[in-house]
């Protein structure tokens, strides 16, 4: 088993729109059968006019197809093509000031394109990834994925193969295409101007002309299989409505609120306003614990009325 | 800018515990100043005796801090070093037939060790991850992680510089850590015994001797800025207290019942039992839509009679 090597295309200078993009990496890369060229969604998108100018907040609004958890400055959205990232892809680096560079309108498509126009121009048969920047949700920094492939199959499926062992490898399924674009992402950096990156070595994961394999599309996980399409506060007030279903939730009699709370463990108390009972927040838990507490409360109709380093005070209106 | 290579380190056989992984690493690999040496935590176990026999579903148990979520076979835990991944990061792959191989029980610290041992067994200053392979939230696949690291900055973090058109990259943070062993697993594979890479050309990421840097702890996100620290479905149950809190949800008279339906465009009909009522689910949104009309079902007290292609039919208790 050999390695590998990747290597920085450098001396393209700012793309633009209608820009051969193709020809501007023929003539920048030493590109030979079996290289997978990784370029940036940045400039594919350059190249095919998706700079906008105007409000970043209207851009991220118009690519989105659903948003999957806000906080703070932060929204995660589906965007339309249905990748889970954050603002939807919308770009406000490494573009003129006041403008916005938005995702290809179809990845897949303009990594075929690229892929045929660079055998026509070079005669090599290479494959070809279109890379972005995503955030994870478990885990803190970014890597680049593959949001567009043409010539390999993005995820090396073992379903059926065997250890060493002969244990089974049934869910193995390494995602090779977004591996390549993190390697790119090494040699690349973000600051440098570098818009692509050419893989050398892997040429066994490279497709014969005319099979352009599934794309990146299928790295997609369905929203139906997805454990994680909304964030867990997001989840809560989507279960319950929001606002409430009309009908549920209904208020009790204070005395059964003060005995629900006693069999919980809390004490309530009765005011001229309802029941008002003080729930425990375990400050370790940080924000998921408020949230959650948010979101039931919510659910119930309480109201909050003052917020404790361990503890929250709500007010419960009875009828 | 230059660019990288990586190099797998073969003829390793079979490692067992208590063996001295450095000196097998040593001897195998051809090791250089800057060098990354990527080590799967596979071996790292092996050699820290982190292997049992016994039931999977109990290694995993014992290793899991909180369940994240479920569907049907599959369990995303956060282990006890807070790593959220599938089945705890128990794995039975790779390993002799009846036993599980553990993650390590400090990687971060078994990185420092075998940084330090192969300092003094070939004179050179390399970096050491050690690397697992870790599903995604909204992505098919799986990608090597780093889950422990010496001698490298896990993230490079952009805070404070600009772009070449003056942009702010304030949230700009590759995990260089965990692309260093996305590189290294294009070349390792799964199925060939291949326990290490060397990525060569990075060395302006290699800290000087002495310097370990955070680790790779730095690159889990903290449990209380985690907006998907449980799974749409989980998040539901867990905000309305599984099983429900005593006292909320309480029965609601049946002509209340049906009043409410009708308000939100369902129809409901009397019957010896409370109510039944027909609900849509959304067939093109599957498994969720799903998920969040059981959770909010539950919540109210309602009980599932039938399920059909576009719609399940509830029962709901009346006083």
């Amino acid at each position: 088993m050999t390695g590998l090597t990747a290597t920085p295309v450098t001396g393209i200078g700012e793309v633009r729109s209608g820009d051969d993009l193709a020809a501007l990496l023929a003539a920048a890369a030493d590109l030979a059968d079996g290289d997978v060229l990784v370029v940036t969604s940045k400039v594919v998108s350059k190249a095919e006019g998706r700079v906008v100018g105007g409000d970043k907040e209207d851009a991220v609004e118009a690519e989105t197809a659903a948003v999957v958890a806000r906080r703070g400055p932060t929204t995660i959205a589906r965007h339309r093509l249905g990748l889970v990232m954050a603002a939807a892809g919308v770009d406000t680096s490494n573009t003129e000031p006041g403008t916005c560079v938005l995702l290809p309108l179809d990845p897949d498509r303009s990594a075929r394109a690229l892929r045929d126009r660079l055998h026509a121009l070079t005669g090599a048969n290479v494959a070809v990834l279109v890379s972005d920047t995503f955030g994870r949700a478990w885990r803190l920094g970014q890597t680049d994925v593959a949001i567009g492939a043409a010539g390999i199959e993005v995820i090396d499926d073992h379903a059926g193969r065997t250890d060493t062992h002969g244990n089974p490898l049934h869910v193995t399924a390494p995602a090779v295409a977004d591996q390549l674009t993190a390697a790119a992402e090494l040699v690349q950096g973000k600051t440098t101007g570098v818009p692509a990156t050419v893989v050398h070595g892997l040429g066994r994961r490279v497709l014969p002309r005319g099979e352009h394999g599934p794309g990146a599309g299928a790295l997609i996980r369905p929203e139906a299989e997805d454990m994680f399409g909304l964030g867990a506060r997001e989840a809560v007030m989507s279960a319950l409505g929001d606002p409430p279903s009309p009908g549920f939730g209904a208020p009790a009699p204070a005395e059964d609120l003060l005995a629900a709370f006693a069999r919980m463990g809390h004490h309530g108390e009765e005011t001229d306003h309802g029941v008002r009972v003080v729930l425990p927040v375990d400050p370790r838990a940080g924000g998921r614990a408020e949230a959650m507490l948010e979101a039931a409360a919510h659910a119930h109709g309480w109201q909050r009325v003052a917020t404790h380093a361990d503890s929250v005070t709500f007010r419960v209106a009875t009828p």
